[in-house]
Order: C-alpha cells, then structure tokens, then sequence
C-alpha cells in the first residue's frame, strides 16, 4: 500500500463527506489526497523521508482552500523524497508501481496522487510541480494534471524543493473537476499578481506548435502524438513546427548545472545534519552534489536559461501553445532500478523546461499506445492558464466550457453585447482577439429599445427609453474579459457606439453597449423582434 | 582631467552640434557625456580598465537613441573600475574629485559623468546604476539623476556589473531635460514589458514615506531632510513613516552576501586571466572574494532578500514613495584612503536596497548643508516611474509638468472629459485614483451639444447633434491613462454616462465622454456656454 504515507480514519473521512455533502459547496463531497510534501493538519507532513517528519498546526493555504470549498482530506500521499524525482521508486515507502501495470512505474514525484485519483480512491489529488512532477505522473495514469503558472497559487505550507520553481498541481479524471478544484486553491493569497491584460480564453481557432523533433519519444508513441495533433486540427486549430532544441537545452540545465543548487538550499542542511535518517540514496547523490556549486556558476546558467528562453519565446511568438508528449515513454520499475538517474533525467525531456521558461501547463491523456496510456500537455506563456485550458479541452473533447479557474483571480470585468460582438457575429474577433471569453445569454430589463443603423457592418443601437415610456427587454451576451482589454476595446470603437451601464432583467447593471442618441434615433425601430439575431432572422437588417 | 577617458574632438562636437541643431529633434543641440562601459561607437569602451578595452562596432541601445534624438556625443567618462563602487576614487586614470570642493569625491560609479553635467562641460550624461551610481554622484554634485525600474530601458552594449540589478541612468541639471533624455532613451526595445495599469502620474495629493531612523546620516544633513519633507508636505503631499530596517538589511546583503557573485560571472575571468591588467586593488578584492560563495548561500540570500523585500512592501503599502536621503554624507578624499571599503558601504546605506527591491528612483538636489550639496531621492515601486518623478517635481519646484518618460513607452491612451472629472471637479480623484495623466485642454468640432442633467453631482450630458442641424464646439480636458485604467474606468461608470468616440475640432477622433440618449434630451441645452465650467460660473448650473 505504498500510495499512501498516512491516512485518516475511514469513518472520519465518510462523516466529513456526509458533512460536506449537507453544506454544498463547489467541490461538496469530493475526497482529496494530499501528497506528503504539503500540509494538512492532523496528519504528519514527511515529504517521504521519516526524520524529516513534523506535525503541522494548520492546513497549508491550498489545502485550507480546498477544504473550505467542500473536499475532504483522506490522506496523505507517497512521493519521491523531497520532490526529487520524477520516477515514483525514490521512497523509503517504496515504490508507487503504476496503477494498472504493477511491473511499470507510476511517475512521480506526485506518484501516490497521481495513482490514487487514477484508481478512483480519491477524486482530486493534491500533487507539485517543479520539474514535471504534476505531469509526468498525470500522463502515465492516464488522468488530468493541471500545473499553473509559477507563483499564483500559493506555496505556503508546502515544503520547498526548488523554490524558485517549484508549483502546487492539481490531478483530476477529467478537466471540468481539476479546474473546479483549482478555481478553489486559486481563491487564496498569492505572491505573484496577475496581469491587467491577462488572456481569459483561447481564440476559436489556436496556433498550436508542435516539436520539429521528438527525442527520446517511445516509437509506439509517435502515432498517438500524430493522432492528437490531427484531433486538434479538426477542432479548428493551426498548427505549426517549431524548433524544440531551446527547451531541451534548459531542460538539461535543470540537473545538470547549477539550478540544482537550489534544492540543496532547500533541504541540504537537513541532509546532511542527520547522516543516518532514512535517505533515498539517488536523492541524496543529486543533493550533495548540488552543494558543490560555485555561485557564479550559478549566476551564469540563469544567463543561460534566460537567453534560451528569449529564443524559445520567439519561437512560439505567432502560437497561443506548445503542444508536447508529456512523458516520452513508459520504463519499468526494473528500469528505473538499472539506470536511476538516466531513465529520470529522460523522463523529464518534455517537462523539466516549463518552469524555467515560466510556462504553465494542462497535461491531459491523449490514449492508449502499445498498452500504455500515452499523454499530452499543452503549454502556454504564464498568466495564459486558460487558453491551455481551452486547448486541452479540444483535445479531450470537453464540451465548450464557460468555467476557466483563472476567473476567480486574474481581474476581470464584464461586457453585454447585442449585435456585430454576438457569438459568431462579423466582429466577434475584436472580443476574442483580446482574449475574451463568452459567458452566456443575458436579458435586459423592459427599459430599452433597438434600431438597426446603416453601418457596415450593420449594427442595433441600443437606448433606454424615457422614464415615461414603454420599453423592450432585449437578448444579449456577456463576456468577460481582462480591464485593459475592456480599456483597448473602447479605444478602438467608432463612432457613434458607446458603452455604459445596462439594466439586466435581475436589476443589475452591467457594462454594455449603447450609442449616440442622435445616431440610434436616426435607425429603424426594430425593438419587437427582442434580438438582433431575431431581427436578421426576419429580415429586417 | 581625470573626468574623462577619452573625448572626441572638439571640432567634430562642434559640427555634429551645428548639424543637429539644424535638424531638430527632442534632444537637438544637447552635449552628451557616456560613461565608459556604455558603448559609443567611434570611441573604445574600457569600463576604467585599459587592459579591457575593446573598440565597440556600434552605439549601445541608449547611445544610439539619444544620438537618434539630437544628442550629440562629446566623449567617455572615467568611473570606478567595472562600476564597483560609490565614490569615484576606483579608477587607473585617478580619483574624480567633487566640482565645487577638490578635496572631496564626486561619488561614484558614475563619478565623472555627474562631474561634467555638473561643470555644465555637458548636457546630459549617461550614467549605470547596480547599488547608486546613478544617484550618489547626482547628489554629491548637485545634479538630478533619474534610475528607471530595471529592465525597461535596454542594457545592450553595457559591461554588466552585476546583471540581474543594472540599469541605465540619465543625468541632467534639471529634471526636465533629464525626463526628456528619458524618454529618448526609453524608445527602444528592451526586455521587460510595462504592464497594462501602470500609474502614469502621482495623485495630486501623494502619500510619502521617511524613514523613521536615518542612520548614517550626517548631522548637518537631517535638517536639510527634515526641509525636504516641509517642502512636500507644504506642496500638498501626506508624510507617513515607515521602519527603515529590512530595507537596510537588503543594502548590507547586496556586498555582503553571496548576491555579489554576480559581479565574478561579468568580469572575473577577465581579472583572473589578467593578472597584469590594471585592475585597481580594491575591485579586484572584491571581485575575487565574489568567487568563493557557493551558489546555495546565492540561493538563500536571495531568498532573504525577497522576505525583506516583502517585509519592506507591506511598510509601503499605503504610500505612493519612499523619500530618502540619497547619500549619508560627503566624505573627502583622503577618508576613502584611509577605508576605501567601509566608507564606499556606508555611502551605499540608502542606495543600495533599491534595485534589490525592484524600485524606480528619482535623485534631486535638496539643497545646501554645511557647504556640501545635499541631495534626496525618490523611490517607488517597479513601473511607477512617472510617479517618482511627479513627485521628485514638487521638491525641486518644477512647474506642473504634462511630460512623463514613462508615457513614450508604457500602455497609455486617451480619456477626454467635459464635467465632473474636468481639473478640480468634484469626481477628477476617479482619474487621478487610476494613475491618470491630466493632458490638457481640447475643443471638440462644432457637431455637439450640451445638456445639463439633474445628477449628483450634477453632470452635462454630450451629444452629436444630427447631421443637418447645427452643433456646438464644446471645450474639455484630456487625460492620459492606461488601458486597464480606461477599462476599471469604464466597469465602475454609472448610467446614462457612456463613453464613446468624439470628434476633435483637428478631425480626430478620440476617446471621451457621451451620454444614453433619452437621459441626454431630458436635460436643459446649456450648449450656448461652450464648456460646463462656464455653464457652472453663468449660473446655469
């Protein structure tokens, strides 16, 4: 039973679902794992090593969120020790063999949360992320990992590995249930301030880039790779090639230089001062070495990893996403057993750059190839966490999806449209090009009217009608949509559109459009038709 | 003539001048000092080492926009070596003395480039600045330096010192003509990107902070602060106090810890395969003490350094800046010699944190004290550039000035205004409570009316007469705002206002306030008094 370090008991995980279960909530009644490097009051937080062991007095904040969100904490999970790992044998637990072929490996670092949403124990598993450790596992379980953006979700109570790097993950059997989860984590303090402008959705029809070469990939997995390549592009997106030498080059980097001195900061002294406490000792060889490094060696491979990322960056400057095998095969334990630091460091060849290029990432599964499950992740630039959302969502054939966690935390206002912006409409590229996302019908109150004027592409002006008189409620959408992005949408209106408060049927007000009063008197009253759509419908534009 | 490393000819100055003042430009005419690790090309670069001289191909970035913009080079200055240091003695060519006193320093790194602004032999200087050498120079010398937020302005073609926290810097006599080398040399491209809400003015009434302790500083220099801070208070701004500590701590971090091993991986493989070079005994200490650290005590010093950072913010969180003594003292000459390290650290005491912190900085005369040229800066947060220099404005006096570097460069567009947030109107603070830029006043085309409407405050509503009646020109104001700000703008404005296209007496058409129809023809016309303040002083209001 190696996936778990400590659990609770079973009859208080199943009067706290019932509890949940009463009091509702987003994630009301969902069991939640908790990999064994973060805390959960109660229970010991070991990070796979026992002499490292303490009993935390609090939740850490992601756990906290979680928990106030309606899961229900069942346990703690196996790990690569101290994060270091992305295998899942580097545990004095022991390995975590894969869910479904015990002879093969689970993945880690997270292997115990990967495996135990993989095998329905749980429903959402907590995982983390610094060098693949919330994907690789993702992808050899066949399940959802979602990696955001460094730094916006909070680390608090999680134990270091590489800090600067280092992620809470969330894993999932499906999209709609990991970005629920991660709207709920995303709801507490974090260091790092999302953008004015961040991109709240993916544009209809993504520029996806995929690798010129796939190194190190299973040969049984290309086809799988072509295979979702082709799913993406009959879902409507581009996709182009572009060279993936700069991300494997700091993908290297992130063992083999200097970068790995940051883990022994992390734990080093731990390691050192307690010779004799349960080590895993292919951990223990990467972070003694890690102490050796000069610092100006150290100073001099984050020149490195900065000037490979510029390249990569231009790279991908006409893409919204790379898409990547998360994982390029599927080893043994016997492998891992032959070859513990090259079968790892390989394991990491698609993984290991994304944090140092400041990418976040959805791994989704993509299939079965020569009885492995073979999994893909979609990458994106940071703050980007919906538009990989999106794009994972195409290649698992979610249904369009209004929800998008990054919602509950980067800013963003709303904007009720009514004709040319209308879903499908001749400038809904305007809306979608500054990454808009659409949010459903709306309605206003009985309080307005619409004519149609002589503009191309013609377009309702929408006017509240005197206090005195008698109005219409008409059908729009909302979006929703970052504030500068509302900012240079406005800029870039004409004349005699304008935008202010609208009156919904529930009394709200939202912003909206209206227009010029003098040019919206000048229309043709088409009021009776309740929608621009309907008016088309008609005939009457 | 230790100021400078090598000129160019006279003649050639004086027809390159000629030249330039014939052409025009923002610069036209202006005398340009570089300092000797920033590249020019026609003269060798040697960061005040002969031994590492190189003869640049072309201008770095700034020099290139500067000449670009009429500015015309005069040679290179001397500086301490690789810009290691605070006190302009550190130099082969020999120590820059003070301009006024010569048994003082000038300060440093950017020691000879302060003095010949100073000496008015130039215009403007270029200066770099790591730990202050782009202020502690401007205050000894009785000159304004501006230090933007590092990485906004292109470091191409500069020797690093210590990369992660270089940056170029202007000096001028005045901050007017240092605000416009600003902006010339903000015009290219460098590798942080502004963000999208970036504050592009101080509010009228800006909250600044002082230190609650000002160690190290000269006795006869507190009260020349303490009139600094009665100036600003006089000048309309609010003065809070804040605990200096963890940004002192930060300064003693920047030479004491691990965090100068950045300075071994810009030069010290140069000194060590030198060792004949002409590397000046204290650099090269330094230098090679920097090359011990291991680069886990790089790790967790930085980690120190953002706890402090953190710790610091939380103290600013209510203040627009920090205003601080620029340096502690003048020393003379002879008290470096006598302790070139420990002087050169204490001239640092309030320098040295600020790059460290990602604060932008304005450094401006203060004044005398003791026969010595006092000087203060003012520090904000990273992209609050404009910020710092509004406020830099009200101690030096300088006139409202519409001109802000920042604005050639940050995410900026166009609000024009005609009621409540005109200049001194009751809702102006909704602008100025974004980061709005006041811009002037514009006249619209004579195709609008003006309706009073019976808000709170009462507001005028504006509206395009239609195409075969005839229209009024109105006058109003238009502020400069970023995009975000545009759009927060937008998200909290009430009903019936709208914001929409308007068309300028010139034919342009910009951003700026409309009004629904129905709310607009309930209003009484008030048209006739051409802008609401005269409206409001006809007693139509």
């Amino acid at each position: 039973m190696s996936v778990w370090i400590s659990r609770r008991p079973q009859a208080d995980v199943e009067a706290d679902l019932a509890a949940s279960r009463a009091a509702g909530g987003p994630l009301a009644g969902l069991r939640l794992a908790v990999k064994d490097n973060v805390d959960a009051a109660g229970l010991k937080t070991t990070a796979a090593c026992p002499e490292f062991a303490y009993s935390p007095e609090r939740d850490a904040a992601v756990v906290a969120a979680l928990r106030a969100a309606g899961a229900v904490v069942v346990g703690k999970t196996n790990l690569d020790q101290f994060a270091t790992g992305l295998v899942g044998t580097r545990s004095p637990h022991g390995a975590v063999p894969d869910s479904r072929r015990p002879e093969f490996i689970s993945g880690g670092s997270s292997s115990g949360s990967a495996v135990a949403v993989a095998t329905g124990e749980v429903d959402i598993a907590i995982g983390t992320d610094t060098a693949g450790s919330g994907r690789v596992p993702a992808a050899l379980q066949g399940i959802v990992g979602i990696k955001p953006t460094v730094g916006v979700i909070s680390t608090d109570g999680v134990v270091p590995a590489c800090e600067s790097y280092d992620c809470v993950t969330i894993f999932a059997s499906n999209l709609d249930v990991a970005d629920r989860a991660m709207a709920a984590m995303a709801s507490g303090a974090a260091g790092r301030t999302w953008p004015s402008d961040a991109r709240l959705a993916a544009p209809p029809q993504p520029v996806v880039a995929i690798p010129d070469e796939l190194p190190e990939l299973d040969a049984t997995w290309h086809a799988a790779f072509d295979t979702t390549v082709a799913r993406l592009k009959a879902a409507g997106a581009q996709i182009i090639t572009v060279p993936i030498a700069p991300f494997l080059a700091a993908a290297k980097l992130l063992y083999d230089g200097a970068l790995v001195s940051e883990r022994y900061a992390a734990t080093g002294e731990f390691i050192d001062g307690q010779p004799d406490a349960a080590v895993d000792p292919v951990v223990k060889g990467i972070i003694a070495a890690a102490r050796e490094h000069p610092a100006h060696r150290l100073v001099s491979d984050r020149r490195e990893v900065a000037r490979l990322r510029d390249e990569a960056m231009t790279h991908l400057a006409g893409a919204d996403a790379l898409l990547v095998p998360t994982a390029p095969m599927h080893p043994r334990l016997a492998d891992v057993a032959a070859d513990p630091v090259g079968v790892n460091s390989r394991m990491g060849t698609y993984t290991n750059f994304c944090n140092l290029f400041d990418l976040c990432g959805v791994a989704v599964p993509a299939g079965m190839a020569a009885a492995a499950q073979f999994g893909v992740t979609v990458l994106a630039r940071a703050f980007e966490d919906a538009v990989a959302l999106d794009i994972a969502a195409l290649i698992t054939g979610d249904e369009s999806r209004q929800q998008a966690w990054p919602l509950a935390v980067a800013p963003n206002t709303e904007l009720v449209v009514f004709g040319a912006h209308l879903l499908g409409g001749p400038l809904t590229h305007q809306l979608t090009d500054l990454g808009a996302r659409w949010a459903g019908e709306v309605v206003t109150a009985p309080r307005y009217r619409m004519t149609a004027m002589d503009t191309v592409p013609p377009k309702p002006a929408i006017g509240r009608v005197p206090d005195d008189a008698d109005g219409t409620a008409l059908t729009g959408q909302r979006w929703l949509l970052s504030p500068a992005a509302l900012g240079r949408f406005l800029a870039q209106l004409p004349a005699p559109m304008q935008l202010g408060k609208v009156e919904l049927a529930d009394g709200t007000w939202v912003t909206g459009f209206g227009c010029d009063g003098a040019a919206a008197d000048a229309g043709r009253d088409i009021s009776a038709y309740g929608s621009w759509p309907a008016a088309i419908a008609a005939g009457q534009v």
